[in-house]
């Protein structure tokens, strides 16, 4: 939901981000992973506990009108790769870094969902000594799972190297981390990064 | 400069920027402090010294269409104000968070340059032991300074209370600390942030 400045909401059509599907595996039944990670975040602004951002979709700036006595009016730009993973911040004073996505598959996990520059990120970072990881979400389970960003990687080297193109279920079980699911805060990864990190 | 899709580069008027202005006190000389940030930072990434990036600008997103077979193109948007820093990322493991500004003024620093949603983003994430500072660029002296957020909070409280609407050149030499500028990287700013922080 974008806010119009006016204040009416404007409902963006799921086709939007057919430059950079955000929702692509995701159906219009409740709230999407992303609604549920903002509303944790700003719970845990809210209360104290971490300070974690979504970041803006980066947008490509084409063209831009300035009517008189009026706000700057954007006329045409596009949708475009993100550079880096959608979410950071700082918890107990480290860097904070992840990638969320879901899928609708029940038996295994797409890899398809990442591209290279997130995957080149998020071994940068690593590398740095950040804590960094994916939130994966099977929509159809109900399932949530943390997911060091170390496996990752090596999944990913498995498919580059010819190896399957996605995570079975049971992988994400064995290397990851369940994440309990509640009303506030609805996803609550920093209980799992507090256990898992600290 | 943003980069059409086909290629062509697209040089955004200063004026694009009318709902939060970006450059506000930037001419058309040479590089803007974003440009040399940016930079620096890539310097950074390619160097593995450390990974920040700038968030990309915030946008409302009214309307949108969507030719067929090809990328969906935004026909109207709106900037909007930022609800945190512009830049953010890791170095040695811990967050680093700063927002850059600068001035024509060659004796003061105005804080109208800061809005209270940033001002409080840096109050949060001091509190969660993050490193986080701004940098001041004085454009007529071609003179940077990076000064430590907590002593912006204090100039931000100084002002609610009546006090002075600007940080003096004096106050920003006494407690900040100067950056070096150089060919690569421009504002080596985290050799500054590796002496007053580790």
């Amino acid at each position: 939901m974008f806010k119009y400045p006016g204040g009416r909401q404007y409902k963006v059509k799921e086709t939007e981000e057919a430059v950079q599907p955000l929702h692509q595996n995701y159906g219009n039944r409740g709230m999407t992973l992303e609604e549920d990670l903002n509303s944790t975040n700003e719970y845990y602004r809210e209360h104290g506990i971490a300070i974690i951002h979504k970041k803006p979709t980066p947008i490509q700036i084409v063209r831009v009108d300035y009517p008189k006595r009026s706000a700057a009016v954007i006329k045409e730009a596009y949708f475009k790769q993100a550079s880096t993973t959608d979410y950071n911040g700082v918890y107990r004073g480290k860097y904070i870094d992840f990638e969320a996505k879901e899928t609708r598959n029940t038996t295994s996990f797409p890899l398809k969902n990442f591209h290279e520059h997130q995957i080149q990120h998020m071994r940068q970072v690593l590398q740095h000594g950040a804590i960094c990881f994916v939130i994966l979400r099977f929509a159809s389970l109900g399932e949530v799972y943390l997911l060091d960003a170390s496996h990752l990687l090596s999944f990913w080297e498995r498919q580059q190297s010819g190896g399957r193109k996605s995570l079975t279920k049971q992988e994400i079980e064995q290397y990851g981390h369940h994440i309990s699911l509640g009303y506030q805060p609805r996803i609550d990864y920093i209980r799992v990064v507090e256990n898992i990190y600290f």
